[in-house]
């Protein structure tokens, strides 16, 4: 649907973590994104080369992706120009933001006269039924976080790489907008409304063959004070048969929430584990994932160790080494 | 803002629990309601005169007020001949179903024609913001469920009642349609867009006196694989300083799930607890509200004496006995 390849906005994000949309673009499919366009004082980098709107028409990019989500997801005036620029340039623009490109009337009307195409990917596309809770057949593994951005979409993506290539049957299913981004096609969860969340997530893993896993791109946190329902609804709508517990071990506070501390993965376990079972009474929790971006390599290896010991389950970075075990747990189960 | 008195549409009800609105309204405003309307084959009766559109006018009636919750939320087309027609009667209409009135054509033309209002409770009025987690001045308690429709809105209007009488400050903060139909204003917490549900709980009980106390309504419950997400986001947007445990002691499966059980008042004290605590370590719960009403006096009076001897703590059915007990709870806080 989104015309590839994208140069990817990185507009004035703060941080690498603002940036997490064009990241996971750059990851997962690098040959879809050109470069990286940022405006003065961005603190993020995805590794891309820098390109103005001109060079990355060049290179041959169709649609300039806004690769930042910022807190309340809306558009700046700082933005504008080079957006109403792009479209006059002749770029498509796609955007997962909660402040919708067809909401500000300057890009609806530059999109018009240029023949331009506005792909908010956040806005849902169908209308979702209200959860009904009956057992699907068809196997689904879910990956919940201690926090948000602590690797979630990542493990999943893995996740998806690793049973492909062990042959087993998966389909990665993306419940935001870089995983809609990244594949073309999903459930924008965070902008479903409250009473159709698991329904929404029903819908997105339906039936299937009894050996196909549905890998279900997890939101937010139970933890997390802000989005926790949108996790409930993950855990209920997804009725998942296994688990996956995700972390970022240097993360002192919860993201956006400066005042609350991150639980244990222990706490995690314990608390989504019993929710789980409401709909799926033999889900298992089948393995830990932690992103030590921020560690050494001899940390790291000393941290999944020392993870693996406490919990009794494999635990893998999946960045650095692959998500076979993960996977091989899932075969196992 | 909706003139009153009310006409409540009881439609095609089929049964007593779809006509919670109606039942609310004529329980805790009876001075609002004249009377009932309904349907041929309806199976709800909340105990008012049954009226014709024309007896209705002629007992003052300036609102028809659709007092039925449909699962799904949609205006059936048995419904439009009554809605239409009271609109040419000169009838406002309010409703606080998904399916709004305003996406009616034939009822927004009606009501243009003859002057009218439309009333749709259900969306959201304002726009809410993220939830910041951040702990705010003033008392919360909110009523968590086994179930949907075990009595949360009715525990929540008893108790507010009951500490209005003991002369302590309180607020009733709907979250619902019935909850605002009957005060008029509030969050419609289940029309509300996922990642701003929390925000919108903190948005409906700001900041206040050390000694007020916001009763919050409740919404679904965290063991209803439907709705648990918003049950969740009251309990982290509320960051409740005490809950109150609701049951309906002869429910025999969840509200529209035939292939789930109840779970029981201490799997419930049990889950949601550390949930309140982890915006509030403060949080304690307080007490249980039984919904008796399939109950004999006596059995009534014997069920809510072992619940209290099981659970340690006040025990009562704020319709039978009022919420006194559960006031005084809170009181000595």
């Amino acid at each position: 649907m989104i015309e590839t390849p994208y140069l990817l906005f990185l507009g004035d994000a703060p941080d690498q973590l603002a940036a997490k949309v064009a990241q996971g673009i750059k990851d997962w499919r690098p040959e879809n994104a050109v470069g990286q366009f940022r405006l003065p004082g961005c603190g993020a980098d995805v590794g891309l080369t820098d390109m103005s709107l001109q060079q990355g028409l060049d290179a041959g990019a169709r649609t300039l992706v806004i690769g930042v989500a910022n807190r309340g997801g809306v558009i700046s005036q700082d933005w504008k120009d080079v957006l109403i620029q792009a479209l006059e340039m002749g770029y498509d623009l796609a955007s997962g933001l909660h402040n919708l490109l067809r909401e500000e009337r300057d890009l609806t009307s530059a999109a018009q006269m240029h023949g331009g195409t506005l792909h908010d990917v956040r806005v849902p596309t169908d209308a979702y039924p209200i959860a009904n809770g009956r057992k699907r057949s068809g196997k689904r593994v879910l990956a919940v976080g201690t926090d948000c951005s602590v690797g979630k979409m990542y493990t999943a993506l893995a996740l998806d790489e690793a049973m492909r290539k062990r042959g087993m049957k998966s389909t990665f299913r993306a419940t935001g907008q870089t995983g809609i981004l990244i594949t073309g096609h999903g459930v924008p969860l965070d902008a479903v409304i409250a009473d159709f969340m698991a329904g929404a997530v029903e819908y997105l893993t339906p039936e299937n063959a009894a050996d196909h896993w549905d890998i279900i791109e997890g939101q937010g946190s139970l933890f997390h004070v802000s989005y926790s329902g949108v996790t409930m609804a993950l855990i209920h709508g997804g009725q998942p048969d296994a688990l996956i517990l995700c972390h970022e071990p240097t993360r002192e506070t919860m993201r956006g929430l400066p005042e609350y501390g991150l639980p244990t993965l222990e706490q995690v376990r314990d608390t989504a584990l019993p929710l789980a079972r409401i709909p799926n009474p033999a889900c298992e929790v089948i393995g830990v994932s932690i992103n030590t971006q921020h560690m050494s390599d001899a940390e790291a290896e000393r941290y999944l160790a020392e993870v693996e010991a406490r919990l009794a389950l494999p635990s893998v970075d999946p960045f650095r080494q692959g998500a076979d075990r993960l996977a091989e747990a899932l075969a196992a189960l």
